[in-house]
């Protein structure tokens, strides 16, 4: 948070059937519906989370993401932000205030990946879902499926993962926390955080542009790992791999597909990062381990991105 | 227990090189060696067995099972199951004891499927490893590994599993907890159990005799198989498939290969089994998701059985 | 199973409030409701048992309980351990099948303790609550709040706790798995077990005759007692101590009270039974860790036992 | 991380007796000794922990802290929070660099409660314990006892929580996570936290200064904590409360006492933090739920602090 920036606030993703999306990440993932709009929008969040809406599902001819949004401390750091950016060289439009129910304005800009961000300083909050701010309960009743508790992190596949690892770190005040590096020391997988996770966006190199590799939703445990994978057993839902754990950030983790095909991760644990951690690095001929720890193979699935 | 067979006592298992799979059922597995024997054969036992051994290493020039033997409540059930087997036509052999050491008489009969199986009485008690009998502490210090709590099943792979399942149904007072079944009714799985365990003894048909597909040992919690699965990564040790569960019996697991390629198989929870329970079928076309519950698919390496 | 008992068959509860005590054990404990009788009795089961119920809710002016029933192998078996009984001078009484809806004929009897059991042979099955017996899925979609699995076993206090063992092990085939011995030697705890689980009954030594400690039902895991915790919190509901281990058994556990005051207790884990192991001892003077093998003192609500 | 503080980076801890100590903190806790100095104090860290030490015993008269500090960006951070500091009116010292070795220069000051606290921005990095920077591990081999995998706040009592918790918030960048207030509206606790865990330091008022209620220390799960639980009892370590959840935080957690009587907490989980979730407000009346949110009550012992 070294330059004002907290964490993910939003992405909005593609959905070919907005119904059957809603069904997938509510009853499903348990996610919260939280509000429709005048685009046939559909507002979503996890339980834990004190914003009004953390995923945004839009109906569009094929899948991927439109924009993934970070919230940063307060306006007077959005301006600050936005005219960084500038000074970097990276050209940012505003979107106006309650374009997006309940946000405040956003400043937009494409990284090198090609690849649409947003920041943000304000957006309602509704405080988290079905507990109190007064002696709150350890979690509340009702919940769905999964019981996915955030939007966690996107993965990205783009162009020019060394210049956005460049913008995201020294612009936006992020950390390389870890990375692949290739047998020429090219860094072709970046991961980041602005926090204390492991990452809030990560970045592999790949010739086409504006690539959504997933989305990536927190659990408490590793039983709900084994939860959520049998509940994708139950609901014929195609599944990626897992469950397993990653060698990058060690957490633990599923991978899944929505009905329009965007993939999903739900996940628990993972190591933690502060601004004076050396970045991790992993070898390129050692990606398999890197990303899957126990197969140590990656799955062709695994390499197939959206546009 | 209907006719006094307790568990299965010990299997004896074929490994290429002794000293390096000593390392793999201990070091990694947390097996604790408790005695060797004149022919070189190491004996081997979970923490929370309380006979001397329950698995014994042999060297041999091909990895696979010579032997599982089932430990009845007493000599005069022992007796009687031999003469109850050599009524159903089943002729047996008689090991003398402390041929393997500690060991009383064993009964031999090979199964339809070519497998040879052993019933024995008395066996040398040495208690639970580490704990005493007087006030016993939770669990041991000093385990290695996965720190395995017990022997506990095998699948074996062979022709003729309806004739076998009679076998042990009706002489060896086994039950048949689940079944897999061919679209013409043909029983082309057969997991049988002589406890509450969800199987102590499971056959599948195939047309080579006496295969082995896996030997099998409890750990305490999924927690437990994911740190199972990180020691097969750490150890750099050949993984088949895992950490998920199975939809038969429901339990978690990981499958892999000492360095023998004899496949072992780690997990936990699992169904419980009482005598006036139906059967559980499985249809053969859905086998993918009986073995493998979140991939719904067979890997190819499964299949492939050991002689 | 020595003798063809298989395990607890049903418990019959006295309650204060019979609607109150539906809402604890259903939407607390998440046991099922299968079916009331004339007498205003209603039936529940744990999700996982096969059999039509396994605890009786009955109206009555003070709690406690009215007998515990073990279900044996068939008829035949019933006849034989009724006969048995009676050569060993213990006086049986038969209540008619369907006294009990969908159950067979009941022969009861009187513990040297006070307490009445029951045996019987058949009742209605009506399979896993919410999973089939052909491709079943991992655990069905609805249950309620702590999710218990099964009806478990239950500790008695009482009067001749030698005596009632002598009974259990010799007439009707159980093992004595564990034991409390008072520095003269005599057993003033008693746990057995009548198949593999750590035990199937309990008696604990009190001049009162026929006095209930707990009953006692089966949860998955570790992360499943912490949950049950939450909820006992969450709805007030009184607790008597707990998350921690048992000494005895090295089950997880944790008890808390119905809304009548009986004590109920949900647990995981424990160690696993077969009828050669050896009995535990626990020595009286280490009751305190014996029972909470954590704080290693008994509190003195866990002294206090009902009518 | 507001201000450029980033995290508790060590504490000095007062025992009676050093190696008593040193086997508590590492072979039942599972910290690491990382080296002793001239004054016989010794060094420990969590394996996860990238600097030299994050825990100093030192040898006294009586148990309690010495002092905790917090690490920061870097030098031109210390010195500008230094700055800050004077110009708020709070006196600062400075601390040679090596006098602790491998630490820089520390700036020291005493907060209203009477405690001493340090801020410095250097510290020798020895990475994490045990695995590589290059494809790490997902944990080392050979760790002891809990396991412990971070040293991760302290809870002190003492009096001017409020005017704590403005030095910490106004000055020093840390956000209030959670607070405890009476009837009257006064904050009698304040738990505080500078980056996304839950607190990085907790206040409650008590009118003695400076005393000591407990250094927590991190664990991975619910089953490390029950681990840890079966470990306190077989070391026959003195246990204060748990396995249970906190209300406040909601971490799983469990206290005892190293042989020198200062108090220990291990924990997992517990809910995390950014700086614009509105502070949550235990009533001081429902202390006992926020304390230890299964009983609801506190015990005597949770009361009594050290010097």
């Amino acid at each position: 948070m070294k330059h004002g920036v907290m964490r993910p606030g939003h992405v909005q993703i593609r959905v070919l059937d907005i119904e059957e999306a809603v069904t997938h990440y509510t009853d499903l993932m348990g996610l919260i519906e939280t509000d429709r709009d005048d685009q046939g929008r559909v507002y979503l969040k996890g339980w834990t989370e004190v914003d009004k809406f953390s995923v945004v599902l839009r109906k569009a001819d094929e899948p991927g993401m439109d924009f993934l949004a970070f919230k940063v401390l307060d306006e007077q750091t959005l301006n600050k932000l936005e005219a960084n950016l500038n000074a970097y060289g990276c050209a940012t439009e505003t979107v106006a205030a309650e374009e997006l129910k309940g946000c405040g304005r956003r400043v937009q800009f494409v990284a090198p990946s090609g690849h649409l961000f947003e920041l943000f300083a304000d957006k309602e909050q509704t405080g988290k879902w079905g507990v109190s701010n007064v002696n709150p309960e350890a979690w509340p009743r009702g919940l769905q499926g999964m019981q996915c508790t955030r939007f966690d992190h996107t993965l990205l596949y783009g162009p020019n993962v060394e210049a956005c690892t460049q913008l995201f770190c020294d612009v936006l005040g992020f950390g390389l926390a870890e990375q692949v590096v290739d047998p020429d020391g090219n860094k072709i997988g970046s991961f980041m955080s602005v926090g204390m996770k492991a990452h809030d966006i990560a970045f592999i190199e790949c010739p086409e542009k504006a690539k959504l590799h997933h989305t990536s939703y927190f659990l408490e445990s590793w039983e709900s790992v084994l939860k959520a994978a049998d509940l994708i057993s139950m609901t014929d839902t195609n599944i990626d791999i897992g469950p397993t754990r990653h060698g990058l950030t060690h957490g633990q983790t599923i991978y899944f597909f929505d009905p329009s095909g965007n993939r999903c991760e739900v996940f628990c644990g993972g190591d933690y990062y502060y601004p004076d951690h050396e970045p991790i690095t992993w070898k390129a001929e050692d990606l398999g381990k890197a990303i899957f720890y126990h197969d140590r193979v990656l799955n062709e699935r695994f390499l197939s991105v959206l546009t």
